[in-house]
């Protein structure tokens, strides 16, 4: 089988590592066993090559045969399609996994960027994540993963859920702290992190933009 | 053939009329020719029944069958897989058309939000949106739709386009206001904002909350 090839920085500073967006293709690709290589763009020099892959010039994309994609979302639901570790087989079943991969990053992930945004510089957070978590909450009492079985959601659920969690933004959400604590304990998660802190602590720092590197 | 079951509020303000969500399955339906009823919930009183459907207390969701979606971007994507109007036949040519509709809203929609939220309280709009923008125009120069035909994912982009264009927010960028023009001007989106307007124009004013409606 052809390996899969991921693309990330080939720097970021200290604050982000450990949150790029690479990390939930990572997970991804661990928990469904599918061969895969982790290849770097300039992140400093964003040039032409980033762009006609990446429009935003952002991370990640992912390199499938012909198909190169971004988007960590769609990437999720193309993985979830060769992998039934990631999607039911079924089209209603892929259907609900893929509501809950846009509910998180549509719905929840705006609101958690705000809210840890507004926290990192003191000033007084926005009330929306609260209510995001609530509907939440609700949901995921009782329940051991968002849609059914463990899925490509659970992935694109928890990871943006970290975001918030690493500055006590799930206090009094009790069901959505326990399952991110489920979600972060899956060997395939410990393995994506690890991975990708060590490819940022093994990264040069970068050189004057534009120089010679 | 069962019809589609489209479920929006039953009244809101007049700011977003012409701008709630349903608009997009709307268009969405009417591009599919596919039978559809529109029903609606209570936006005032948001309870039990539509929390179970939403669980954010939002719209649009839809019903198919045994089937209730919710996230406009996820019912796109099963819209989609039913129609050739909206997606491709082929695997790949879904992925790109999916990539672009999380691309509309993740990496756009909440730029859009946060910029004409801003521009309506008077303050500084954010440089994110600009940004977003300088992507889109690269890629809409010379091109009619952003995934090769036309397809669901021009919905998703267009519509949410249409909230800062409403304020100026596409001057300085030609391709992209040229390209919301020209899926603006298409019959089915025609349809689609005339009946969500004669929906919410002809819907009761709330009563109390919590009243005898």
């Amino acid at each position: 089988m052809q390996p899969l090839i991921l693309t990330t920085f080939d720097w970021v500073p200290e604050g982000p590592r450990g949150y790029v967006r690479d990390l939930r293709v990572r997970w991804a690709l661990e928990e469904a066993g599918l061969p895969y290589e982790v290849r770097t763009t300039n992140a400093v020099d964003r040039g032409a090559d980033h762009l006609a892959r990446q429009p935003f010039a952002q991370v990640p994309y992912l390199q499938d045969g012909d198909l190169c994609l971004f988007e960590s979302g769609a990437i999720l639901c193309w993985l979830g399609r060769r992998s039934p570790a990631l999607m039911p087989q079924d089209e209603a079943g892929r259907a609900v996994v893929t509501q809950w991969i846009f509910a998180a990053l549509n719905s929840v992930e705006p609101h958690a960027v705000a809210w840890a945004s507004a926290v990192a510089k003191g000033a007084e957070p926005p009330a929306t994540l609260g209510r995001r978590l609530d509907g939440l909450e609700r949901e995921l009492t009782g329940r051991e993963w968002i849609a059914g079985a463990f899925s490509a959601a659970d992935i694109a659920l928890a990871d943006v859920l970290r975001g918030p969690d690493r500055r006590g933004g799930l206090d009094g959400h009790p069901a959505v702290a326990t399952y991110l604590a489920r979600a972060t304990a899956r060997p395939a998660f410990r393995i994506a992190l690890a991975d990708q802190l060590e490819h940022f602590a093994k990264a040069p720092p970068p050189g004057p933009v534009g120089g010679a590197r």
